[in-house]
């Protein structure tokens, strides 16, 4: 099951008392992380979250607040003697903001390789990424080229060792069945996975966007998400015409949002630096989507 | 009398409770930073340092640990409305470090000049920096080019009410010449500065050292500092040769470099991450220099 850690929940800048918004996301040993910002890394610590599990870190938009933090992670996965490469995903025309912030980055003893992701909605191609990960991408409306995520991790079925025993599959061969390969008995018999396991599993859904004006088309892309994790810049209404300005929404248009997409929940995230108490508004926001959380850093669960 | 803040006293990365090392001088309301890692500007809001009042930004060199806080800062300046120019130096053939992390700071309402100190012992000259302080550097023994600085804070000599009435100089003009200004009286009359202040002060003297091998040269740099500042990775002796190959020192050796340059104070700073506890070496540190403090995050004085 994947485990989701909200490592920050803050906009603009850090506070001392709230990171700058990412998330971490950790399935079958490998993780995902979206966005960077400066003190990502201290938080990911802090929530222990193992940064030498990082396999792609995508990108929403390269805002400091969302990227600041590279150099500093990247120089710490070094510090672990990471050697397997990295893959960092982010909207096209921006490859370059990467490797200028690397440029305090000498020697790392790992491979970055950088992704620059086209201007329309679009899956990931199964030669990037693992193929257990599904992740499709959304232009966002911000004053940038910006991008939501949707990852969904696909789930190996059960298996079960009473349909493998009554095969006769010696207990050496359950592993790699279960990791969906056939085996070639001893005996010279070949059996297949699914003679060994139950029906395939739902995979879970979960959809990521901040930096951006509410649109139609965000609760198609987020449609069904097990966990929906969308900006909130502010949650007073008089607020609503400086946000349009800005290209962000209020917790209200995510509360929409996640209704309109059938989410199943909805976590808030990217508090205004100004907002000093985004809880104070989980009540009210209530009403709109009973299943609100107006998150917290180090917000998590298991999906 | 300036008062310094030393923001975080950890080297390499920044941890959930330490941060990295950079240290923020306040005089006559206006500030200087030294080194400006992941998160400084964070630990410069929980310290009370105001970013605002920041003129100057001297950089000892450009990994990632003492300046990977620049553009998150650079942009909370400007988040603040700031229009005075900022001043920023460092090591010759540096220049382009900040430029490089500069590509996620744009539009700032500012302007940034960026001046490269040559690889030789020297003073800034005035034309660059306020009258009130002098600046001098030395080129320090690390992996990189690296420079201690030395600040030198002038003290304007005290105002003496008395001669001023006694000279028969209305309270309008007394600022004026408070602030070094001749002026002339109604009655056409000069009046001099010197004619109703005290004698000279002493300038207070704080001098920086930090990633560097220990060497002689750093005690004649540091001569009489009022405060000296220096780093000590470890404080187990166990670990000389190791700092040795990196082009670093143990509180030990500062210490010694304190007692030769005979420095009124000593902090230590820049700890390794692998070092939890470093107060535990304070009393033994006492033997060598009776006036160290084994710093921690926010130590705080007025020189």
């Amino acid at each position: 099951m994947p485990r989701v850690c909200l490592i920050g929940t803050g906009g603009m800048l850090p506070l001392k008392n709230r990171w700058l918004t990412s998330c971490y996301i950790e399935h079958n040993g490998k993780a995902v992380l979206v966005d960077c910002g400066e003190g990502t890394q201290i938080a990911l610590a802090q929530f222990e979250c193992r940064i030498s599990r990082i396999e792609y870190i995508f990108f929403t938009h390269c805002h400091a607040d969302h990227i600041s933090g590279l150099p500093g992670l990247l120089l710490s996965m070094g510090n672990c003697s990471r050697t397997e490469p990295l893959d960092i995903f982010l909207p096209q025309g921006f490859g370059d903001i990467p490797r200028k912030l690397m440029c305090i980055c000498d020697k790392l003893p790992f491979e970055v390789n950088i992704h620059e992701l086209p201007s329309r909605q679009g899956l990931l191609t199964a030669d990037k990424i693992d193929p257990l990960l599904r992740v499709s991408f959304l232009p966002l409306r911000h004053s940038v080229r910006c991008l939501g995520y949707s990852f969904e991790f696909g789930r190996k079925p059960v298996f079960l060792p009473e349909k493998a025993k009554a095969l006769g599959v010696p207990v050496e061969y359950w592993k790699v069945l279960h990791s969906g390969e056939n085996v070639t008995l001893p005996d010279g018999r070949e059996v297949a996975p699914a003679e060994v396991t139950g029906a395939a599993r739902k995979s879970v859904k979960l959809t990521y966007v901040t930096d951006t004006l509410p649109f139609e088309g965000i609760a198609r892309f987020a449609e069904n998400s097990d966990l929906f994790i969308c900006e909130g810049m502010y949650g007073g209404e008089d607020k609503k015409e400086s946000m349009d300005k800005k290209g962000h929404m209020l917790m209200q248009d995510a509360c929409l949002l996640a209704q309109k997409a059938n989410a199943k929940r909805l976590w808030l995230t990217h508090y205004s630096p100004a907002e000093k108490n985004p809880l104070e508004y989980e009540c009210t926001l209530k009403t709109l989507f009973p299943n609100v959380t107006v998150s917290s850093d180090g917000e998590n669960t298991e999906l």
